[in-house]
């Protein structure tokens, strides 16, 4: 089934809403704060949050959401990416962050960072972003809580072959 | 002369401001963040941003501003730390820097990290940090704008002789 990749639409709110619940990796905190950025995201203001959402068959199947780095001129921070559950392993979250780079490829930028935690819920995350070619470029030991690691994971968009 | 560290005063705020504005190390964004920070601070709420006050002979000498990470259970950014120009060198920094610590380490708190950047003009900053015993505990090049990296300096505080 085609995958289409295009902007956010303000009826996403819902089928997001639902993903995000669905997905184990997220906690209500978490899923308050996506849901937070998507409301600013349907009132698009210049360098705010920008969204690309997949949508297969008619239905939202995921989303990333990501933006410039206040007082930087090109490092970019992924802040979510989410697939609907039920359709993981069908590579939507790749094509979402090929979306999200070639948009800011386009644009010229430097960095996309993408800051997550060490915890043992995130591993399948952790393990995504490696298969999508992420390399670790930071880890703050015991950050979020004793145990569990910030670790920033990057990609370097003006060197790529 | 002796040196008062107290809380952040509705009145603090054009003194402040006069000292932002004569430190050579920010731009005029970034003082303007620095004062957004200030206005939020003089309505205290749980979780905000927290401020000590460096005061001397009466007259406000500088200040420092922190606050925690979000969703973390005990690690702290230090926001901002300046210092009246005209008052270097008398250790009024390491004082403040003292003070955030001490206050943190007594409500069990584990880090206090500072962003910082790479650029040359920040040299003299960086050279205080190391001063005062931070670590670089991750950097990542080009973070800002090419050549200027992000330098992240770190303290442990769950874990001091």
């Amino acid at each position: 089934m085609d995958l289409i990749l295009r902007d956010l639409r303000t009826g996403d709110r819902s089928a997001l809403e639902r993903i995000l619940l669905a997905s184990a990796a997220f906690s209500a905190e978490e899923v308050a704060v996506a849901l937070e950025l998507i409301d600013l995201g349907e009132e698009p203001v210049a360098d705010g949050y920008r969204f690309v959402v997949a949508e297969r068959g008619g239905a939202v199947a995921g989303y990333a959401c990501y933006g410039l780095v206040p007082l930087s001129d090109g490092c970019y921070d992924l802040y979510w990416i989410a697939v609907d559950p039920g359709l993981h392993g069908r590579g939507i979250g790749r094509r979402l962050m090929a979306a999200v780079e070639e948009r800011l490829v386009r644009q010229g930028a430097r960095w996309l960072l993408i800051e997550t935690a060490g915890k043992p819920e995130y591993e399948a995350t952790r393990a995504f972003y490696a298969r999508v070619r992420y390399q670790e470029v930071a880890r703050i030991p015991d950050f979020y809580r004793l145990g569990d690691d910030k670790i920033v994971y990057g990609k370097r968009l003006d060197r790529r072959p």
